[in-house]
């Protein structure tokens, strides 16, 4: 894929062709169990191998006293083994020639063993393997159905690629990614980045076809690499959106973030700004960062055309909340000509409205959703819509997310942006995961949704260099 | 209840003895079916008659040709007759004596006929009878099981009255709560205000038992009754917190008001002011509203002691974002001791962090969090705290929330305020929902939590006249 090979190293975290589990285990409650298991459990497209000097064969994958015996070359080595044992360990990885080890054990810088975790740098480094790690929970890389972390078995697919520095949320995450239909191409866990840091990972997902969206929690960026961060991601991000929520944002969050991670934080606003000059989107929760990752990972154009957005709407309460979020989040709406009223006014009862917010009313049909956005979609003048829903019922949500799905397949032809707001009960929600399936995005409430426009808005007049339409 | 003989008749809206559906159908797929449906499937304490002159019987309810033809008292009558012949059918509730009408009925103001409202609130006063609506989806009071609506059947019991300016709205949160697990005491839809209006309701829900928390939708306030808005809001928000979601907060916003509900919505900095006043907290979104209004219906307490709240986490990256929260949500974290560190300590292994946020690490058991809980809740320093949970392999949600219950019905003898983030996937949810049912508020990310906190923090503040802790 590349011909880099510092690069080509990273790629084999992701696609590796062998993968070695050291100090794997056949006792699943210990983390070299869940974590072969986890290999196992995906379907992963390479081979496994164990190391274990007490196993010959750990859940019917053959196991050896090293990994200098196993008779074949190893791409990524995942090491479980107590941190005293590391240094030996990543030496064996280097005499075998493997490009790049995860190092899953914890007990290095954190807890105040900066000396031990610049030794396996040190060993490391002489024999040109990259470290991702330590004090890390993994690696998952959807395309080749790669697990390698001791979290949940079950990722969802998708094109959001996401790196973390907290091991505890990141997991949590994997869990609440899949519950709420967001895809994900990667986890990589970060830990105590003694190697591997979001730029090398970042440079990866530029060049990665399997991934749309770069979204990272950070605590802080390692020392000494603040201007090549900077320069590296302003790169990237004209290639592909990226996303940040970077924590401690506060100066008392900040104290917690040096007894949590033992990053040096910096000052919020000089990461406020260099993010800025990276075009990096800064998120200010969890779920903003995924909320507006699903936006971005769902378009396929960043071209702005037109002269504004369109609220659709069979709720005027959701409409107006909408418009407000609309104004507070920079997004233009469309000043409704004429013609284009009238012809809006064909997917309404009279007593609908087509002004912008164009409310269908409560007694829309998914017919009159598909005629709108239909006109929504083929007018030029129109950038791209919210299609807003709340659940009544004379309105199945199911029937409705099936006729948007069918909408948008049939209609959107100039590749706008359009997302979607289901407000209501379990089917209401089962509609929205629905579409979310099928990479058309879905929120609970109005400003969501028009915060994650507005997220899309702002990256594609910095991709484009375009400081507002027209 | 009460000896202001108005307040009485809106009483009845709740609470009637005998309740009519005029205008009563056996086809569900009409307002008047579903809305009989929905009064008998919830088990309504009194007596339902309906008013049709083609039926002697609709759905084992007795009907007459006219609310006059009925051998009984009426308290409440639905009108849901087409409008024009509302004022006939609110001529005949006034003869026969009915204390109050939710006029379900369409076709007012709200499309151009103000003069056939005008009409029908003349005939309403001229014999005593108070008017909800018109324009409406109806009344829900969980205490008496009466839902006479035509939105959806169930309705989770709980202690927030909500107030909805926007009918199809309502109807969507109604299924929402109940996913979400909110629990409600009513559900009152306002439609156009012709009579009864928020002042009216919320002079009813200060007095209600049944009702801890008043949350509302607004898009304008009736014109003419902005001071008397404000001083009777003051009163109300002195016993009971009182949340509202006023939507317009943009210029377009409240264009689109106009167009919507026809108020005259106001500058929104003229309200901002005048909440501010009566000491209602303002929401920004829907979810922020219940998030809210959950949490201060969960606290038996108001009074304010300690000297700061704390955060209990098992993830550092959690700890962090709560505590950037605090901060920008003006909560106060407490500064702690080394005698507390010191009683902290023993919840968490030697790499766990007691300052505040007090990091429990990933391996935190249930144990680990009651032992933490009781320290929280036994110190008098400690104001309250925002308990937080990252789904981790090592501690299942529901083993956890149930220990929470349990730590708080034993430990929570001073009933401090104390809130719960649960991040994860299903499980994790289930767990949420766990809590929630039982009155502990659970949030699915540390900023929602800390925010509701605060909100709570505030109020508290506001109620005991203080202007911060100590």
């Amino acid at each position: 894929m590349s011909s880099d090979p510092e690069l080509e190293k990273i790629e084999k975290l992701f696609k590796p062709r062998t993968i070695a589990v050291i100090g794997a285990s056949r006792n699943i409650a210990k983390v070299g169990g869940t974590l072969l298991k986890n290999i196992l459990a995906n379907g992963f497209e390479g081979k496994v191998y164990a190391v274990n000097p007490e196993a010959k064969e750990i859940m019917g994958v053959p196991s050896y006293p090293s990994v200098l015996d196993i008779p074949d070359e190893i791409d990524h080595a995942v090491i479980t083994v107590p941190a005293d044992k590391v240094p030996e360990v990543v030496e064996e990885t280097g005499k075998k020639g493997v490009k790049v080890v995860s190092i899953i054990t914890s007990g290095f810088k954190e807890t105040g063993r900066a000396d031990l975790e610049e030794k396996i740098v040190e060993i490391a480094k002489k024999h040109g393997v990259r470290i991702l790690g330590p004090n890390i929970f993994g690696v998952v890389y959807t395309p080749t159905n790669l697990n390698a972390t001791f979290g949940p078995e079950k990722v969802l697919k998708g094109k959001i690629a996401f790196l973390t520095q907290s091991g505890a949320l990141g997991i949590a995450l994997m869990a609440w990614t899949a519950m709420e239909g967001i895809g994900l191409s990667s986890i990589v866990s970060l830990g105590n980045m003694a190697d591997i840091d979001p730029i090398d990972l970042g440079k990866f997902f530029e060049k990665d076809d399997n991934t749309k969206v770069i979204a990272m929690y950070l605590e802080g960026i390692s020392s000494g690499r603040g201007q090549q961060f900077l320069s590296e991601f302003r790169k990237i991000s004209k290639s592909k959106p990226v996303i940040a929520l970077k924590a401690g944002r506060s100066e008392r969050g900040t104290k917690a973030i040096s007894s949590h991670t033992g990053s040096l934080a910096g000052s919020d606003s000089m990461y406020d700004s260099a993010f800025k000059q990276a075009g990096i989107l800064r998120a200010n929760d969890v779920e903003q960062l995924f909320d507006w990752a699903k936006m971005l990972a769902s378009v396929d154009s960043f071209d702005l055309k037109g002269k504004g957005f369109v609220i659709i709407t069979n709720g005027g309460g959701m409409g107006v909340m909408a418009t407000d979020a609309a104004e507070a989040n920079g997004l233009p709406l469309l000043e409704m000509t004429d013609d284009l009223k009238q012809q809006f006014r064909k997917s309404m009862p009279w007593f609908g409205s087509p002004n912008n917010p164009i409310d269908l009313t409560g007694q829309a049909s998914a017919n009159s959703y598909e005629s709108a956005i239909k006109t929504a979609l083929e007018n030029d003048v129109i950038t791209g819509a919210v299609v807003m829903y709340c659940e009544v019922g004379f309105l199945d949500p199911i029937e409705l997310a099936r006729k948007i799905s069918y909408s948008l397949k049939t209609y959107n032809i100039k590749k706008k942006p359009v997302n979607v707001v289901m407000l209501g009960g379990e089917k209401t929600r089962e509609a929205a995961r629905m579409l979310d399936r099928e990479g058309i995005p879905s929120y609970s409430i109005p400003e969501r949704a028009v915060s994650s426009m507005a997220a899309f808005y702002r990256y594609a007049l910095f991709r484009t260099g375009k400081s507002s339409l027209q």
